[in-house]
């Protein structure tokens, strides 16, 4: 969250359109990876120079050219320019800490997501990384912050002849590339889902601080997620019910699809929060209970004993005259006045039920 | 609800449209059961294989064709493929953590329903079940997890020369069966409301730490019910104002009744909602009033007796020169002051009402 | 509430339009009133049997049937037939679960209120009955639960030859109708005021748990009251901006009247809510109060007197070398060390504000 | 709030446009004041009966008919009658309990106000006084309850030769007393945030019990100021974007201006609750703080003598063979032994940073 | 928040269009800055009094007219009516407290901006200004309450012949101020980013009193920037959907960007709004958790002791005839007997888990 904010404020009276890059550079290099295909013939390179993506005009297809690391804002910004963005898009490409959106340019449309998942197996924090689309008319540019394996299916989905994707036009690329993403989600809601499991059973058996800090903290991040599961569906319901001539009417299908995926994960994530809620209060209460034990006990045996040691002290005086203490069976019958106050105090609070 | 995501996760990176069974296996055997009637005849049938379902196109009258249980991909697939059904339907049929929802897809309407039913009995749970429905022209395709008896009662109606349903058409027989989901939800309240009440009594009599724990456990509950209520509404409102040729009109009035039960249902589980929420309130409130007594009952007694403790300790002092200890009437005395002090205390406590 | 659904659960899986009886049977004897009027003319009668109630058809003016008591479905249904009813309209009059509402069949309009009422003069309680009206062109039917002069009122001034009702057409005799039961609210509301007035007088004066007991049951009965307005809004919002010819443009103005008095019991009733909620907290703060007070006593009294009782036992111990015991004025500077102490410490609790 | 109800009940059963006098009587005698204008004429008038109140139809310009004090329902009824008032606008200008409100009846506008004034100086908390318009092509009529010198100031203006009012027509004249109506809530609010702005300062510096009886009194005025604001708001928004033909197009910038000060006025209003409900926050965690602070003090105070207490019992044992008792050091060392208790207790509270 | 009322007052009753200078006099004097600009020229001007302001009409270009300090009300008046405007926007111009807003006069558009700036490089609390535009066809008027360099970088841009505000229009020019105030805010969010999160470190290190008033008080900051920012917002929406002519189609594409920028502002405001409910939680349950370490220490050593000192009084009882005290090991007995008791009771609080 703060990390939004901090580096936007670098930028305060630069010129719109001025390319800076927002966000943490992920990886060493700048990448391109092109991918030209229609159902007959497929094409893979990974030029060195943006001027090496473009083919000839009449390569027909679509063109799907991905980039590795937006550090190199030159480069970015001459792609962006080849392909005649608007200054603005290139600048929001270049700022990591967008919020998912989609805005239609006309001659294209600019889609900005959230790609969420694990550094490593262990982490129970998911990264996040910001995916930026461009869908043209015959071409798909995506942008990523770090080089990953993230697409491989989708490439290998296009190199298998037979695939749906082969058939599709940039539209169904597109959708296919917003689909990979939104499925990260489940895997990152299901490994939230694993610890608030362990948490609820912690809390369960022993809540401590801890467990109070750990169920706050899972409730910022649920909190993180659905501020950016909730654009993220708005920008895909504008796809959906989007009327540009980019978008054909056979892909709407596939993304009624996705859209229907993000509910299940708003659904998911509010029910999470619902989850964490209810945990809370639990833990609140059990605190409570035992804080309730506690003050119990020490009434029982406070009001248990201060009678007796009350008796004790009578029969401590030193008065020269009392007679009590003269008797023969002055003692135990202190002892019988002691133990019968005792069982008297547990009787009642047995009967109150508090023993 | 965690199940959902858990079994989702397996499906990353597949292409739309793969047929995977997401889901438990409830039944062993996939069983078709066929029924094609209109006013004057009807066929009864269970095929083994989907393309006896399959009946000459001259047949006319309403065909449901209903399967039992989802494991058995192959077989759904290919009677999704005879029937024309988009890829993506027959991958929400198999998946079986689908929100409720309607999909028009023009030639047919695809609904899936989430139906509630108790596996017994005393099980105070309800099980859940994903109920997927296909209405085409002429045809109702009904997806169902499990071998039940859950539709019998429609089949006997159908088998019934009188009844409505023969006289109906695809979109009538489609409604029969929605508003038997939707009759279930009643049941499954009604002994949810049960529960609710004897949580009540036992708040009320004796509440426990079990209580609490019951209570969210049946607030949780009731979150779930209402996840699959509220999207059930809304697909019902869409078939009801639906302007597919599907839907004649006649069948719009039975539809707003099922919409108009739905509605009823929400409502129930808000109320039951509200009334846990007061539950909870009652219940804690009741805590903080038996740690009152505690507290009250321990402040009476130290505060009588501490003060008669003092006086007690005061003439056990070891001074040589103690006027008092050699008075004659010292020890009469030092009850005389303790006593006023004891009754002093007592009525202010009265004063105060804690006694 | 949970009668609603207790009943309910009988019906399920019945077809349609099945006559069921769902409610309580409030009368003996189902009883049919009937009034015909025009500007000129007036007609009253008690039919035994539906066919009586139809008069020939050039009869002119408006017709309007009463019936008292539900459960003599067969009558009920009949008397649909023959005004030519949806069944699922019948059905829904017999139900007496509905929530508020008005559905337009075209021919008719199907209106259904609740209406509350205090059974007698003392009962803070009120009671509900369902009342369904179905307004025709020419005609109103309206079905009662139970028999009262409920709508006495309405007949005393279609009796009176100038009042408006005579001159204005069916619609205007349902909007009679539908004031009378609105009006009505303002007597139930009126009386839940007395009695929340009287509760927080209670609360101010001597909270007990007897009062969080009445609040949450106020709190109930308010959520009750307002699950029945809001719906009964919608439907007279419904009403009054129906395009249906049944409705005269003149009457429009009445029922943005009526529309008008349900906004106000809705105001009425969320700040009766509102009211409620305050005084839980107050009620919950000056339980928490008076557990302070009980506190600070406890604090007070031991921590004067435990520094007191040390010094008491530190001089009645034994050892043999102990000069103080002998110093001829040990004793009063053991007092006046007692002294010093419990001055010194209430000076403190009076600096502290606590005394 | 109660006042609204208690009355309102009074009306049950009475047909629809019955003149009674719903309120509280608040001048001896109603008085008309009549006031007609053009831009270059005046008249002014203090009319006896309502018949003097209609001047000739050809005179032109805009005329306003003042009405204070409602209680004389035969005069505000025959008024109404002769400007053409449809009934039930007579009916709710008689009765006080009406929430804002505006009704466009084709020919005039309705519109009720609540205004808000301070009975005198130093009273904090406003009077409530209902206050209606007919807004007419070329009159106004405006009825209050009171009899005050309120809309002086529009008379003043009008006397002046040279103001907006005499140029503008019967729509900004009504803009004009709304706008006087508007502004007066600015005063009443003010007067609002000084008291909330005194307790605050109470609360920093000794929160006591009336301070929060206190807190609740003004949320309460609080919620009875936002119910009549925000349908204020909703009211004159109505008038701004009316297309009625009496609304002319140059008053619409005037109105919109008015709206703005309503938006204004709910800011302050939301903002002012957000502060109570603050406040509150804070009563009850600086009481609770207390409630520690009296804990710590009994804990430390008791933990530290409790230890000692019992080493001076020990050595006040009346046993024969205690060797230390004859030891001569024995006294100093159980001197010696309390010390290093104490000492180590109140180290170990240091530490815990309680002292 | 209260300067906003207080100021508002002194103006009831006063006509509209009245010219009052409402808010604080930040500067000594009003100084007026103009620049006049087309692709080719650029002309820079302070000029002393209103009429210099305007150049001749064969100008062309955009003029931008900068007025700082609003409190020589009959300067702003003049300035006003040489450009048209209408007196309400004139008297909103002067009156400091308005909300953000945004009114479309047809020949002009008005808006009114809050922007937030700190006085000084450590202070943590935001100071508000107000900025009204005045975008005409060919000029932008520009309002500020102080003399500062906010708007300096966009005159340096002008300045600059490159940039692209000169080769825009008014409506581009009015962009970039208002891009300007946006980017201000994250400047403003950043900085209490620093404090919320300065404030987290130390309510987890350890929390005092303080700590809950600088929540309070950072709480009822963020409450005062959410009710600026929304509506700015809104504003922001209205002029971007303005389908004015005065706006070009080319700058709705930036007016995009800054609508983004408001929602990114909105979505970390909320953040934040969260996290210090969130904090307050946290506070509150560290503060009872407190609480029970307390009261566990105090039962701890209290039912410890008090049964030990109750063994101790036992043996301090004078009576004549107590057998033990004569035993041989009578006094190690007694030792034996407080030590087993000592350490049942520790080993009962060590399986409580207390120690």
């Amino acid at each position: 969250m703060r990390r939004m904010l901090k580096s936007r404020s670098v930028k305060g009276g630069l010129p719109p359109g001025a390319l800076v890059h927002v966000g943490e550079r992920k990886v060493d290099e700048t990448k391109i990876k092109l991918m030209a295909y229609d159902e007959t013939r497929i094409v893979e390179r990974e030029p060195g120079t943006v001027e090496e993506c473009f083919l000839p005009k009449d390569h027909g297809g679509v063109t799907w050219i991905n980039l590795d690391g937006l550090h190199d804002t030159e480069m970015v910004g001459r792609l962006g320019a080849r392909s005649g963005l608007h200054p603005l898009v290139v600048e929001d490409i270049l700022n990591t800490d967008q919020r998912p959106k989609l805005d239609d340019h006309g001659e294209y449309i600019f889609v900005v997501l959230k790609s969420l998942y694990h550094a490593d197996e262990d982490s129970g924090e998911p990264e996040i990384e910001q995916i930026s689309l461009v869908i043209g008319p015959d071409y798909v540019l995506s942008f990523q912050e770090r080089e990953g394996d993230e697409f491989e299916p989708i490439r290998d989905r296009i190199r298998g002849n037979v695939s749906r994707v082969r058939k599709g036009g940039a539209d169904y690329l597109a959708y296919a590339l917003i689909d990979l993403v939104v499925d990260q989600y489940f895997v990152v809601l299901e490994r939230l889902g694993d610890r608030i499991e362990a948490l609820e059973e912690e809390l369960v058996a022993a809540p401590t601080t801890q467990t109070l800090h750990d169920l706050h903290h899972l409730k910022r991040e649920m909190a993180f997620l659905r501020k950016s599961v909730w654009p993220l569906r708005e920008a895909i319901s504008k796809l959906e019910r989007s009327e540009s001539p980019l978008i054909h009417e056979a892909t709407g299908v596939y993304l009624r699809d996705v859209y229907d995926h993000t509910i299940q994960i708003i659904d998911a994530v509010e029910t999470f929060r619902d989850m964490l809620s209810g945990m809370l209060d639990i833990y609140l209460s059990s605190v409570s209970n035992r804080m309730n034990e506690v003050m119990k006990l020490l009434t029982i045996i406070a009001t248990v004993f201060i009678p007796l040691t009350f008796v004790a002290g009578l029969y401590g005086m030193n008065f020269k005259y009392m007679p009590e203490l003269q008797w023969p069976w002055g003692y135990p019958m202190a002892w019988a006045i002691m133990i019968a106050i005792a069982l008297l105090m547990v009787a009642y609070f047995r009967r109150k039920k508090w023993l």
